[in-house]
């Protein structure tokens, strides 16, 4: 029995699944973070991977083909430092290491090109053509470029809190939600929670779904933040749709397949993005699967 | 005789100055930064001072009166951190700490009352009204709140780049200067240098000159990143006019003074702040002497 591996390093998670030859997924195993910059990457890769042979009950070996996609892949440089690493943690007579991004649309679509998009704590745009030609926007992270991303939410909420309170801006119940979230009486406190050591990207991120509270509560600047973000994400759609020129292909062909926590707001992002779409609109769509399942199509793909 | 001490301990630098009691300056002395959150603060405060009496020609003693303006007292919290360190060096029978923001006017003007506005590295506003009441917008650091900053433009700066590169968003000249300065052949290896550990605040900060540099050059985007900039330092000086009613007082008896590395831009940010100001406008300027002198002024009040 010929064995396909697909695995999806994220920042936040990583997910391993092992298929039998047709495609079948026979375990699944789970563990930390493994976005290439992470400390432990190494060790969340091969814990994700050794779960899944338990759970398959099988014992590692080489596997016929394998795919990675893995977070934190945004140069050159990055991509092959992770081409390494995996390298060093399993045999696969067919390998692909790719960004995490390119795994979303196999995920959920059939078709052979498109666009992928990620929206969750970061952002990031990637788009392949039926001539193969590949093109990415965004993608960046937090300080480059996160545009439409949960961090970017959050942080524009901090800032909303910080102008309402001192009169700067229009009222929001941002203020006083943070307040509560943080546990601190005014909006100059903060400063003491922000600026501590261990509040981070993730800690700012989270900041987002006080904004989605307050939108679902009627909040107009939280209302204003989260269309700007759905703006944002078409935007970058919109970029690699003009890029590949996907506008003159056949649109039965190609897709536009998005996930992440953005996509769960009380805001109607699917649809708003979607209002927005320059071109094949119809076929923009919010993926439910795990894009683990991306990587099993991508490593069965390699071996046909 | 009597000595007066005044201290300007901000982010980047300290400055000290010891005074007579007429007020005529005998020595000066400056350090490293003093942050209130910076681990040397207690050291480089103590090494300005003593610099400064040793280039007065005298030894430490009880001063009459003492002024310090402290960065990052922006909490009770920190404030009363501030005090209980700046007691711990020197002696004085009349002992003033405050933020280092409300150095700046007294630094500049010898009216009783107005705004003072610090656009730097980071930003803050701090209004008095003729019956004392004070009021601050804004100057919570990089993540809360630092409209009009140099921070807040470098950030942008970089923002606007990656859009350039990708297409997202207009060509700006600030993509090829950020190569330049990085020394890295493409937008994407940019990760490699911003999220290296010792790239934080004050390099983002520093891409500020890249943005002035571009807008010299007839670079639209980089002339909309510094005018936005001159908008967010009006909004904020605006609101301490409207919260303290300033518009209601004598024009001749109040001022609005300003300092900070942004007034040094080529983009003519006094004059464009000034255009904006709602009340008083003419009464805006940019202040040329050091703030420590502000602190010397505040210092011999003390003693009136």
């Amino acid at each position: 029995m010929k064995y396909i591996l697909g695995v999806d390093a994220g920042s936040t998670k990583t997910a391993a699944a092992i298929a039998d030859e047709t495609g079948k997924i026979i375990g699944r195993g789970n563990s930390g973070p493994a976005n290439i910059h992470q400390p432990d990457s190494k060790k969340n890769l091969k814990k994700a991977i050794d779960n899944a042979l338990a759970d398959a009950g099988i014992k590692a070996g080489k596997f016929a083909s394998a795919c990675f996609g893995v977070a934190g892949t945004d140069t050159p440089k990055s991509l092959k430092k992770a081409k390494d690493l995996v390298s060093k943690i399993i045999s696969a007579e067919n390998l692909q290491v790719y960004n995490d991004t390119m795994l979303v649309r196999p995920a959920c679509s059939d078709k052979k090109y498109g666009i992928s998009v990620v929206a969750g704590t970061g952002s990031n745009f990637y788009g392949i053509d039926s001539k193969g030609r590949e093109e990415r926007v965004g993608g960046l992270d937090y300080l480059l470029a996160d545009e439409g991303s949960a961090y970017r939410i959050g942080q524009q909420g901090m800032n909303a809190a910080v102008k309402s309170y001192d009169t700067r801006g229009e009222k929001t119940m941002i203020e006083n939600l943070l307040l509560e979230k943080f546990k601190v009486k005014s909006i100059r406190e903060l400063a003491n929670v922000v600026y501590d050591k261990n509040f981070g990207k993730y800690e700012i991120a989270s900041i987002a779904q006080v904004v989605d509270y307050a939108y679902s509560q009627g909040d107009a600047v939280a209302k204003s933040i989260l269309s700007e973000a759905a703006y944002e994400i078409a935007l970058a759609i919109n970029t690699l749709i003009t890029k590949l020129e996907l506008e003159k292909e056949d649109p039965s062909k190609w897709d536009i397949v998005a996930t992440g926590g953005e996509f769960m707001s009380p805001y109607p992002f699917e649809e708003k993005v979607r209002e927005k779409i320059l071109a094949n609109k119809n076929n923009f769509m919010v993926c439910k699967t795990e894009p683990v399942d991306g990587a099993i199509k991508l490593a069965l793909e390699g071996i046909k």
